[in-house]
């Protein structure tokens, strides 16, 4: 397996949710037009965990340094989380079970 | 920051939900008392999401051979789970924010 990296985000929202479904959406399709891209899933209870998989650590930075999704982040701080975590991941191996 | 641990498991339950839950419940418990386990978290939609860390890779596959849930795992094979992907990574950096 070639090795690939994980970015796991986990999020609380505060009770402001106007507009963050439409940014998340954005966001998401933005992600997935970026050089390196590799996937993206989530779910959300209280707790939102939402992991994006990309080629490289380069990768992410450059993502993490996109303009439009910068302003994403700074309205997220601003308006839509209560607090969240980011942690950079590398994927050392992996399985998988289909019925 | 000390490197550490995480196991990504996303999962598409059955049909068949009886028992899940209850199971769910006794490997989290389970779990945190295995040597090397720092913490949990989970969500699910349609998608689950759940996230382990560890101190080690070590803890993982002593976690991994537990007998109890050894047991489990192969229960979620036959019953719960139409399709599930394992991921072990490597946390190498994280960040946070709160309000």
């Amino acid at each position: 397996m070639k090795p690939y990296y994980a970015v796991i985000f986990t999020s609380v929202l505060t009770e402001q949710k106007k507009g963050y479904e439409t940014m998340a959406v954005a966001m998401e399709t933005l992600a997935e037009k970026q050089p390196g891209f590799l996937s993206f899933e989530s779910a959300r209870n209280e707790l939102g965990i939402s992991v994006s998989y990309w080629e490289s650590e380069q990768a992410i930075l450059d993502w993490k340094q996109q303009l439009d999704h910068l302003k994403a982040q700074a309205l997220g701080k601003s308006k839509w989380y209560d607090r969240y975590t980011i942690r950079i991941c590398k994927v050392e191996r992996e399985y998988s079970f289909s019925r």
